[in-house]
């Protein structure tokens, strides 16, 4: 592997900034949890999208929360098969061995993986159809959610459906997982379903009485 | 679905505190970026590890990095099957339809996953290799570079080594994906590997003419 | 004195969270309080446990509780000898000048002063035996309690009964003051000896007819 | 000791309404705190003051801070004698069993305690001179920095500037206890000395190099 290149210096920049700085001041806190292992209190699965970052809107610190993010925020279903799964891997990690007592689904308004499941189940855009599409593929977990916002006429508005279902489609395929629903339904770890507007600055949580999202 | 629960009190009051502060002061960013999209510089593949947050390190705001975290930052090789590829959909959306020009691999000392893949190939965890671990399983893509530090007697050494070579085995990983390798080789796609240690909040980045890290 | 570093920025951000939402929306009672004085209806002494937040469990907001937390709510016996005596200054100011109503020692599940204290005296524990243990000392009020728990069996009950056991001895000690029994005696104070179970939830009371300690 | 009385029911009422809320909302989380022990960041040093509720001025959840609470957030020095030692044996157990990695004394404006010291020594009190006065013996503690403000007339800012003083005074009393002492030295502990304005909800911290308070 020849092709690695140094970091930009606008980035070395900013890292000696935090070292002289965030760092310098929080040194003996990052000692400790590298001596004394990390203890989060939940774990987040979000979406890659550069304009969602959980630690800025709770406020996180180092130590906090352990860290999912991939692709509109999706958990597979349980498949215990041998091949790599990288999002199972990170709950089990969370919820096995770190023993986290909260486990927050993030999901968020303009989510482009989600926009693009819409445009694949509906025909528009037959090249995530393809086998070697990987979004194509990891979409086809929300796929089962179309037929419930197919109908909506306002295009806005199924996709901010399709993004909460997102949300929810994670939340069931969650409880797929036999020693998580084990720990759910013990009373020893909590799901949260939660979905932010980037624009507005929004929050909202599933409320499953009302089989809707509400403001927090 | 009917487990969810309401976000608990405490970040609920740290959202209204964002709310009422990064919010408030950048809100038109904020809505110009859910109207325009996210036009992110960066992609950042890092650890799911509640002590290595990228955003802090270094500094970046909403709309900068579009960020994947899964255990160890690993990337898997490329494998067009059909399967469901978290890793491969992310790294696929932000090269082919964000295009971004960096992809930085982040690792880090004390990384549980990278002790784990340690003590699963020495024999001292065979629960790691039972077929429904997924910990264990997504953990095989580090499995051909414990060849290379199994004599390291020191064991703090011996992780410290297998830390910097997960790094190197997703960089090698990435140059698979053919679309990818065309942009490196283009000039159009520049990739990074870098390690931190929490401990001493420092940088190393992978040097490929010296076949080592250096620190930055 | 040249140690002291700036707050930590994790901190300064939930502040200024806080500025901008509780402060705000209460500042006119921040300004009466500050200008009229406290007038705290009860005093509550309970441990410094990061587990154990009183204001949270009894849902009380700025004005309301007077409180004082050491290891282990803790109060030693009266003894006006001119040393410095923090727990005992604590209920002076409270009883004497503040004339609070209420006096609450309030208990905890999994104290681990009190743990200490059962390793200290069961010869587990000799470093808490040492002249400069601070701990040890401190510890040493609870002692003579020792002796009615020493026979039980089952250890999680027995560190539970001295739990108990360190609220009567701290009551005890508060009716060694005699400004203060005085106040008890003629209906001017009330004392309550409260016990919460962190796990739970549970919070259970001192009832002297009984001899034992009641869920409320 | 026949004298406790049941908890007054408006905080049995308030106590419920916790259970059913912040409580069933966080049960898995006191859960693991309660099994899997505290790990706090920080310790804090802070005033019984009704008005003066550190976890609301910072958001602190349970789990957070190890808070100890006295007269005028006080720390005496170093005085390993096997008397009783509230205040050393927190600061012992926080430093040295749970290994918290920052140590934050927070004062406060119209500390009754403060303005009880500067009457004191002033002479306009000669009540809290009396050996049997545990409110003036543990305001001794911060007589040595009465010289430094006596001759400032405006009395609104000579009560300030002691308040001040006594969170400077209690930095350098830390500074007595070898073991800490060590452990700032060696970058594993970092102190703050902050003083919060009650009527404005303003913050300050001690800047060392410049010998003065500035706002955070």
């Amino acid at each position: 592997m020849d092709k690695a290149k140094p970091l930009p210096a606008y980035l070395v920049q900013r890292y000696q900034g935090w070292k002289a700085t965030t760092y310098a001041e929080n040194s003996a806190w990052y000692r400790k949890l590298a001596t004394g292992g990390q203890h989060p209190r939940a774990m987040v699965i979000s979406c890659c999208d550069s304009r969602v970052h959980v630690t800025s809107i709770f406020g996180a610190d180092q130590g906090e929360f352990f860290i999912h993010r991939n692709i509109a925020n999706l958990v597979p279903a349980y498949q215990p098969d041998g091949a790599h799964h990288g999002t199972s891997a990170a709950i089990e990690y969370a919820v096995q061995v770190l023993e986290v007592a909260h486990l927050i689904v993030l999901g968020h308004s303009n989510c482009g993986g989600v926009q693009g499941c819409l445009s694949m189940c509906s025909g528009q855009a037959p090249e995530l159809d393809a086998k070697d599409s990987f979004v194509g593929r990891w979409m086809d977990i929300l796929r089962p959610k179309y037929e419930l916002v197919k109908d909506i006429d306002d295009e806005a508005e199924q996709v901010r459906q399709l993004e909460k279902h997102a949300v929810m489609m994670s939340l069931e395929n969650l409880m797929t997982f036999p020693w998580l629903a084990e720990k759910v339904n013990s009373g020893k770890l909590t799901l949260h379903g939660m979905w932010t507007d980037i624009a507005e600055g929004g929050l909202e949580y599933y409320n499953p009485a009302a089989v809707k999202f509400d403001k927090v």
